[in-house]
């Protein structure tokens, strides 16, 4: 197998579309999952993401990256007026609705009624759910950092509530999310489905 | 299937293991990468991190979450001083060594060493790489942001250099993670093999 090496210059050098597909794959494998807004209307957003980390688990933290305000604004604005956001999986029949709502839909159009996926509310809860999703949970922001690098913000959030198939939580707490279909995505615009290898104890030296 | 509803304070009540086994899950598939940095006198390690964002493509920028220093110390602390660092795509057959890399070394033991993993050097880049990986980049520090909430550390680096097979490159710069083998991880000790479903056209309204 043949190696080839890149360096910082050719980077730089790339046509943009070659190197935005180039540089979101080498992160490697992501969570794809929709986040459902409101804005202060109440009027619902529902939109892609998938550059998601886990922070903590106590308290229990999520962050994603939002791009530049202008090239993703609603998700954004909404968190910030309402401070509440909820977090989808995507299984692998959503995964063409799902991308559907990356398309750059005014401001005032549903992602629900164009994509079809079913809008669903909880009591209690002023943010939507996708009904169809299996594994679901709120988010109350914590703090937006804006990255001065690229004009992207980290947002972070406290899960303050989670919903989910009984199936598939396991006696120890781990979630076998693939037992609801949870896909991966990989840079832009790739889906993936895992495949369970195998779970490690608790690495000693 | 029956689903099943958790409140904050139900999180909060879990069994600390529980809960991290639970929290860690729930943000979705992870990317399973190793890390290599170098102390100031040029003694290496190396340790498994999932927790890795992409940021940005122009600059290429990749983020990640280093856990608080008395949990973690070595990495952050080698990158502190040396502000550079190595990314390392994880392949089935190196999951048991990876997931060795967390096992809670003492200062001044090489986890190549421990693990069998190869160290690689590469001309004028100061800090190792893992010979077996099959994708592998450079870092150069940009940021270490403190999140005040739990004491961890989102570490910003920007794309210097990349080594990879030439035969996952598509023609549109999209990488066939999945031919060099990449894993994905889910939780603290969960390993899966992604299976590619799909690319989908850029979304229009």
């Amino acid at each position: 197998m043949s190696t080839t090496h890149f360096t910082s210059a050719n980077i730089q050098s790339w046509e943009r579309f070659y190197r935005t597909n180039f540089i979101n794959c080498l992160s490697g494998f992501k969570s794809a999952t929709l986040i459902g807004t409101n804005d202060t209307a109440a009027y619902p957003n529902l939109a892609i993401f998938s550059n998601i980390v886990h922070i903590g688990a106590a308290p229990a933290l999520i962050g994603f990256i939002n791009r530049p305000l202008e090239a993703a604004p609603h998700t954004l604005s909404n968190i910030k007026a309402t401070g509440i956001y909820t977090m989808n999986h995507i299984h692998t029949s959503l995964i063409k609705a799902a991308h559907q709502t990356s398309a750059k839909y005014a401001s005032g159009v549903s992602e629900f009624e164009k994509t079809g996926l079913t809008i669903e509310w909880k009591e209690n809860i002023p943010a939507p759910f996708v009904g169809e999703s299996k594994i679901k949970y709120v988010l109350e922001l914590e703090e937006i950092v804006p990255i001065k690098q690229n004009g992207t913000y980290f947002v972070i959030g406290k899960v303050a509530a989670i919903f989910l198939e009984e199936n598939i939580v396991d006696e120890d707490g781990f979630l076998h999310i693939e037992n609801a279909g949870s896909i991966s995505s990989l840079g832009i615009d790739g889906y993936y489905e895992p495949h369970f290898i195998t779970r490690l104890p608790y690495a000693k030296p």
